[in-house]
């Protein structure tokens, strides 16, 4: 398909990747050379214009590169696993606590039939429908800009959970209400003095614990020297896993 | 819900994980404590029963406990991250090449509209069917027993493609040929040599390649003892991925 | 060289290592080959016997293969790494806290003027004496089997030190009091909690603190098929480092 | 010990270290905070002095932040193990091949009787022999500015030996006809080809191959925020090991 005028690019010249909204008159210029908008209009996805080549954003790079951040967004590397351990159909209605700028919620959109989140602080809140509206995703999610804590929810409500908040463990007894049977709660933790914290009250709440880390090696991709990367993200998150125990 | 007769269930031990069959007669036993199945029934997800747990079995506890494997199968920390990686919508056809046990194929289908999945060995292709049968996945999935080089095929057919095969390079071409301008091809490979002559076969047909590893380290759940597991996998496969450039 | 009767040494038959004392009429079976230790007799270092290689056991291969352990013998990645760290000259004057089965002792050795260690369990001084005895280590060494507490030890004795015991905290005022201005003292833990422990107790007595892990991973050597071992450590040890500060 | 004019200084600010020759009338300024040189001598090593503390530069802290480089240094995590690996006694003859910047010369240098080490290049070689003068480092190491192809060496000549050059393949034989019998040959290698290569290469000439990688994962280091810092070196170098067979 080809592209039009206020969608997203994504441009690539050589090792590094530009997402630019495509505005009549504006061009990207990187070491010396330079691509105009204009010339993008009516191009294929994956063409060669001069040294740089086009393409349309995948959620990775819109994650990464498109999306305004409030806190820190979840890692791809961090949401990509987390969103199939909590074992999504697409007529399952997922809770995420702790929007955020709407990263995580992006993904799971794309693996649940709902998905209803929660997120205190109004700024964030507006961050993420603005990001989700900038790049059309989110249209089954419910957000709501109030405490997780005052939310009018029944019981066994949702097939899955997912808790990106600061203090987890005050809330656990309301998430362990609203999640049904046996269903899969996730927590990104980024110490691991909440990770011990965060165990000690799971332990009556939730069974099948685990406590892991994804950790995600590049490789420089010139064949005659294939060799990992100089630097890579050392830590993100731990990620924590249990199930409802009743 | 409640377990039924036939139905799966995955019970837990402490750390140890069984997933089982529910037929009447049978038990499972672990250290000196038993679990018969008939006790099962009726009974909920999350419940504890004796010294046991037990829960519906999640995709990734199938893919790890249930598939019956005629080949190595995917690792679920490389299948899911693929998976997204991808940019599958649920409108998109996708392609697999190599079905091999069927793994990578159920975790695909949740995310895509239908997926079209080719293996040449029939051994493989029948594993795959009967693991989707037992475990009631893959509704939305065209198997084929045939060389990938044979399917007749439309160009520009697919929005996505996964290749898991010994040499895909000797495929490359059709590969690209079938698949839609600008969409992402994504490679599984064990060795670092098979790596670089991809690469090398690669880079007239793609763009924005990829090489990475994804690492997954697990904890002990011991809040007051709270360190990483004696051992880790070290390695499970190599992911390439690449846009088709045009 | 030439094997000796009574000497140490290491038989390799593929990837298997097999570190044994050479006493005449024994031998070794490995997957239906044999090799007689009186044939090993007047052999050279580095000789093929049949399916065998004979060569002279290394430090590593003593402290993985040849030493008893009482306790958790620590990682030879762990221990070279530590050893350097500490910065110790030949005439340096070494404190090691918590002996155990010696193999970090025999490391230190190697690089200081003299090692003193002590050990409170007289079945682990009992097991290090025998290990070091066993393969002629440790001639600089004095081991002491008595609680560090008690030890009568003049302050600003030592140039480094390395602990490895399970509560650390409780003897840190008397490392700090034993140790020389601005040097090292080195901790071996196993547990996040007693990291965070540690490194609270430690701010006010050392400097340029660190803590870190070291992974290391293994590939299998056949040149076609470059690709990691399937499996490695996940975890030995956090390792921490800090200088005096005065 | 007290620090006198011309001497190297460690200077802490937080987490920042800076590596100082003593000099008077300079000073350093960090964020606002100066420390003048001046105010240094006289005082003790592990001292605090207004936000600063000053401490000797380790081996590791020379070999970071204190050797110039011509080329890439060996980092400590490597440099530590594979010192150790070599199985270095103080009475040891220790070949290096391709001397570089001279860092892991000094760290051979601590383990061995005297090294042995060959630069073709002179401006490396110059370097060398700087690094280790300014830090009176290397005091048993003979350093010949020559090719190795041509250096007039005796047939098992040396206890150990370490090869960081390009392509060390073409030296192969000479390398294994100066080491002794059975006697450990260590390779630094930054890509997978040349490790593949390598590894074809040793197989006639070297029994007990090991391929390896050295990770090091360093941790913030607040008790009650625990967690690994957000980056860290993905690769520096492939390490690989054999033994002379013959």
């Amino acid at each position: 398909m080809s592209f039009k005028e206020g969608e997203h690019v994504l441009i690539l010249y050589k090792d590094r990747k530009y997402l630019k909204r495509l505005v009549k008159g504006l061009h990207l210029s990187v070491r010396g050379h330079a691509i105009s908008f204009q010339d993008i209009l009516g191009k294929q996805e994956g063409q060669k214009i001069g040294e740089f080549f086009v393409l349309k954003p995948s959620l990775e790079d819109i994650l990464l590169l498109g999306f305004k951040r409030g806190t820190q967004v979840i890692y791809p590397k961090d949401a990509f696993y987390t969103a199939f351990k909590l074992d999504i159909r697409h007529t399952d209605r997922v809770l995420e606590f702790g929007t955020g700028s709407g990263a995580m919620t992006a993904v799971l959109s794309l693996l649940a039939g709902e998905v209803w989140t929660y997120e205190v602080s109004e700024r964030f809140y507006k961050i993420a429908l603005k990001n989700w509206e900038t790049f059309g995703l989110c249209s089954n999610v419910k957000a709501f800009n109030m405490n997780f804590a005052d939310a009018p929810l029944e019981d066994e409500f949702f097939d899955a959970c997912l808790v990106d908040v600061k203090e987890p463990w005050e809330y656990l007894e309301k998430v362990w209400r609203v999640l049904k049977r046996g269903k899969t709660c996730a927590f990104v933790i980024p110490t691991t003095n909440q990770v011990s914290r965060l165990l000690s009250s799971m332990a009556n709440l939730f069974t099948d614990l685990e406590v892991l880390e994804m950790l995600q090696r590049h490789y420089k991709t010139n064949p005659e020297r294939l060799r990992p990367e100089d630097q890579m993200p050392a830590h993100t998150a731990y990620l924590l896993f249990g199930r409802k125990r009743i």
